[in-house]
């Protein structure tokens, strides 16, 4: 296929309109007013083709000899230098894609049957958010709610680090904290707050039965956690257990202590 | 105490010596010479000055009138700016302390009776390492090893992201993964690998009582996992179960899965 592509589309400079067009959705505000985004490098390029959410494709040469599957479709070749201005990363590979936001509305994303949710309340770091969405699909999460003043998941750091969950997993974003698990708590869901001075231990709920049913976890930014008015909002307060002499967890990884306890509770 | 410390010692600036020194030590090269390494902020230097481990402790006016209680003690006085020069925050919060490191050989840091011990195979970035130390300590774990080819503990993200924990749980480095191995099981522990490609089901593990026994897990690194030679030097290949379409966990994530189910069956 390429090689008889490219004769017919020539290299694409960082001049090239198509080009600079696609390197103004490294911002935020661009990104908002067009609905798109960037995602780079094969696997996650591999996995927005899968979803069909590609509007536009760049590659070099190089990438393509690489991952010929990819570039069987419509590509625009690039140079290696263009390419480099698409992206954040240290060793691009050569791969970026133009791809559609993919949000939806609340009622949207927690509809049908969900038995499992992550809420994120207002969190703030790319890579944290990302690496919650990554641990939420392993879990096996019907959805993400991004609630509050969140960061913007399709910044390249959450890309990057949700490794193609961002495609996976339904996500809702920018609604308030408390609209969303009132939307839960209507469909069923148990919301818990997951909260280092909570009243609920989380191994004693596990051996309770109270994880079984389907459930809303409720987390707090990774600086300053959950203020007392969401906590509040939710059914219990649930504790993971420190058993050294640490304070807490950090964001991620107590959303996969506590999703995986749930995932593993309703198997 | 300020009050009266003040006037016999003047504020150092970014050209004093011993700010200089210090300065010095955000290089690894100069960690390795000296034994020692900065750790910033109230929470991490209060932590260190439980453990005694402080030799020289800077801070702002601003930051000792926030933390009186951390500069009780002999105090060298920064402006501003010469604290600037010793941080690689963005906000840095006015207090640096220069501590000894706090590694120990292998023997010393698997003695005793342990229990729970993460093995990291050759992790290169300085926030997984500092993650999952966090993580490991809060599960209780009796030592980490940093084995192989690792990242530097005493790096400023390693540090900052492990949160204090660097200062609560043993740690060994540079030792060959298979001789840590070799350490740990002489000392009654099985090993088990994380490993994507395992055949035993992390649940079907725990739920077979395969956790109840104490433990080595072994973790590969953050961008190509746990070579076979390694992971064949384990008694069990452990697949965290993958419930959504996620390809996998990252590193932190699936430490504190796996470290978080043995803290529970071994309770």
């Amino acid at each position: 296929m390429r090689a008889q592509q490219r004769p017919e589309s020539p290299l694409f400079t960082e001049r090239t309109p198509r080009v600079v067009a696609a390197r103004r959705l490294l911002r935020r505000r661009e990104r908002e007013q067009t609905g798109t985004f960037l995602v780079e490098g094969p696997q996650a390029v591999r996995e927005a083709l899968a979803v069909g959410l590609v509007r536009d494709l760049f590659a070099t040469e190089a990438a393509a000899d690489r991952h010929p599957e990819l570039v069987a479709g419509t590509v625009s070749w690039l140079t290696e230098r263009a390419l480099a201005t698409l992206t954040e990363t240290a060793h691009p590979q050569g791969l970026v894609a133009i791809c559609s936001t993919v949000d939806r509305p609340l009622a949207e994303a927690v509809g049908g049957d969900p038995r499992l949710v992550a809420v994120l309340a207002e969190v703030r770091d790319p890579g944290n958010a990302g690496t919650v969405l990554r641990c939420a699909d392993a879990a096996g999460a019907d959805a993400v709610i991004l609630a509050g003043d969140a960061v913007d998941p399709y910044n390249g750091k959450c890309v990057r680090a949700s490794a193609g969950s961002l495609f996976h997993v339904p996500i809702a974003r920018g609604v308030p904290a408390a609209a969303a698990l009132d939307a839960l708590r209507g469909r069923g869901l148990q919301v818990l707050a997951a909260d280092g001075a909570g009243d609920t231990d989380l191994d004693e709920l596990t051996d309770a039965g109270g994880l079984a049913a389907p459930t809303a976890w409720l987390f707090g930014n990774e600086a300053w956690g959950l203020p007392a008015e969401l906590a509040d909002l939710a059914d219990r307060r649930v504790r993971i257990p420190i058993y050294g002499a640490a304070e807490s967890l950090n964001l991620a990884t107590a959303a996969a202590v506590c999703l995986y306890a749930s995932a593993r509770a309703q198997r």
